[in-house]
């Protein structure tokens, strides 16, 4: 089954709101098994909804319709969308109570242009609106089924959540599972060109791939008649993923991110954290810290911007800032042993760099950052040269300091 | 001139990510005096691809499309364009070249789909690609203008700056400026309601108003045949919001950031600074560092997420943390005392708070926090009740902290 989805509202055009019901939307389709081929955007103009009204009416089994359903004049999905459907608006008792009522419990006044809000389409299914005036409505056609939702998220999504999805559901005997298998220290071409017979043979399931900063998500999605069968689907292509890439994968849950990952890895092997960042400035400590509870396992950050505090906090040495620099491979090593006894912890980990745009030179280039892992007496140091701007290679920096960070606890403490 | 805008990406049809360049693009468009009446959604299907640019190229001056352009064999929008426009793809030589240098200076191999991404179509503008391997496409046709542009934001949002922004300008008679005004330490309802009759009255120049988190970005925009003419235009509605916003503005230039705004402050008055954050874990020193050459003024950051290091590294005491709790006007005020002596800076903000989704109570709910500043011998400490989830209330916590460090600044400094 086919669904396509039409936002109406000029300040989506006008680039004043992200449009997020697209994404909820969409998501929420997904789940139910509805195949979305396309998205539309239009603004608040009849004739321009129209013609997309009359396009998607013939290509899509189901037309997912949001905003213009206000009381103002601008507003005017559902009488494009009736007028496309060939029915006529009729007044929704219903509808003319709820909004009374609404306005009642306000103590505002009504405006008469409200009461346009409880006209519907002849015939439709009308979907009241516990947290705003504007009714949803289904209008089920012979080959075409319109769903016209109110913009606001908090109208739109309570009512998709309570009326709508049930009533998809009911339209869908297939079941859509999914699973998200993360990988980190491997480049998205690597991956794509690693599964590339799995992606040319894939029917169902399906496998896609996103690539994040440092790291890459693969979605593997089955449909079935039923959960578990979806998931037996699932198992196979999951289980030679983990073959192919092995401790790569850093988790198989859609909402584990790379530092809760960190996070079970500390609390299994009861480790003991320390950072200490001069380009980063504290975007390291700072992802860990999204992670609740982290704060029995990360000890201490320290933000050693200036070469006083590398100095003064961490203990790195004069001679080696003197002779190797701030950014190089002696002092990255130096800020990680050096956090790591200030704080008493098992593991520290040192970010020093360019990041730009100014401060480069032929020999230390925007971009070069080194990242030192200490495990007790045992430190690594690698070497990045990362490209962009300084927001990019800061966060670039962050990401390959938890991958190495990752892999040090992986090797040494010996999972 | 209208202007039209299609995403490709299956991840958008999906709901994985939200659509954050449309509403980027749509916003510069706009700024740019372009029309837009149309944005769509595709997956990674080269037919219906196809049919939209088809009806796109017949019914807008120039199309935008945005996605596609990796190295993986889902990624057709370059070949979908150029057959499209009926051009063939050729090889760039500079684009060959850059994506050798990207991958050597990485130290990792190249595979063999990466080539794909230096084919343009022939007779194209080519818009190479500072932050990524996909270069970015101009292609100009009899009556319509076609731009491919790369999907991860990293990359589009550069390249539409520096190279796109300049580009369409250069095609637009019409001159259209516009200045931006950014407050904090207001919220954007207030805002609004002061500016009622401006926005009301407004032709030229009008005012679009944008609510970040603790900020308010207020955009002047005027169209005229001259720069000089279209900047008369600006100047009173500036003048006039100076009057009514004073020192909420923190500053008329697009570029400057809030924590840029800050560095100009510690800068004239030169004033050093040091944090000390709690459950912002190091993202308010991760957003002054965003800020180049702030180590002259940002002497140290401590995160001290944990008693025991807010004791041993800041000084606070244990009878504070004992009768008022982590989470206190006291141990804020104690932070930001004990980083700025530690530190020997004369400015010091500490950050201690709820950020959830656990550990709150009745008498401190999640969301609650208290973000001490300090100046030499005097405290101030704000307290905040903030909405949302962990990662919301963290930011907005960073942005109070900077908000309040600037009014210390502006107060205590004497401004």
């Amino acid at each position: 089954m086919t669904v396509e989805l039409i936002c109406v509202g000029t300040e989506l055009l006008l680039g004043n709101i992200v449009n997020t019901n697209a994404a909820y939307l969409a998501e929420q389709c997904a789940l139910l098994g509805l195949s979305m081929y396309y998205q539309s955007v239009v603004g608040d103009n009849p004739d321009r909804l129209k013609e997309l009204l009359v396009t998607a009416k013939e290509r899509s089994d189901l037309v997912i319709l949001c905003g213009g359903l206000g009381p103002t004049q601008d507003d005017l999905t559902k009488e494009t969308a009736a007028e496309v459907m060939g029915r006529r608006l009729v007044l929704d008792l219903r509808a003319r109570d709820e909004i009374d009522a609404y306005f009642r419990q306000r103590g505002s006044a009504i405006t008469e242009n409200n009461w346009k809000q409880a006209m519907v389409p002849q015939g439709s299914i009308v979907l009241y609106n516990a947290n705003g005036t504007a009714p949803g409505i289904i209008l089920e056609g012979e080959n075409v089924c319109l769903i016209l939702l109110p913009g606001p998220p908090g109208e739109l999504i309570p009512m998709f959540k309570a009326q709508v999805f049930p009533y998809l559901h009911r339209l869908q005997p297939e079941i859509i599972c999914s699973k998200m298998v993360k990988l980190c220290g491997v480049g998205e071409s690597r991956v794509e060109t690693e599964i590339l017979d799995l992606i040319e043979g894939q029917s169902n399931p399906t496998i896609a791939t996103y690539a994040k900063t440092a790291e890459v998500h693969l979605r593997i999605t089955a449909k079935a008649a039923s959960e578990a069968e979806a998931l037996s689907l699932i198992a196979p292509m999951e289980a030679e993923l983990c073959r192919r890439f092995g401790s790569a994968i850093y988790t198989d849950e859609e909402a584990v991110t790379l530092e809760e990952a960190i996070y079970q890895l500390l609390k299994k092997h009861q480790l003991t954290l320390a950072t200490a960042e001069s380009c980063t400035g504290g975007l390291l400590s700072g992802r860990l810290v999204n992670v609740p509870g982290i704060s029995s396992y990360f000890k201490e950050g320290y933000v050693t911007y200036s070469n006083e505090a590398k100095e003064k906090l961490l203990g790195v040495s004069h001679q080696t800032l003197e002779m190797f620099g701030a950014v190089s491979k002696e002092t990255a090593a130096e800020m990680a042993s050096g956090c790591m006894k200030a704080a008493g912890a098992e593991l520290g980990i040192g970010i020093t760099g360019v990041a730009g745009p100014d401060g480069g030179t032929k020999e230390k280039p925007v971009g070069l950052v080194y990242i030192g892992c200490c495990y007790q007496g045992k430190c690594s140091v690698k070497e990045f040269l990362f490209h962009g701007n300084r927001s990019r290679v800061r966060e670039s920096s962050v990401a390959q300091a938890l991958t190495l960070l990752r892999a040090v606890i992986l090797d040494e403490a010996g999972v």
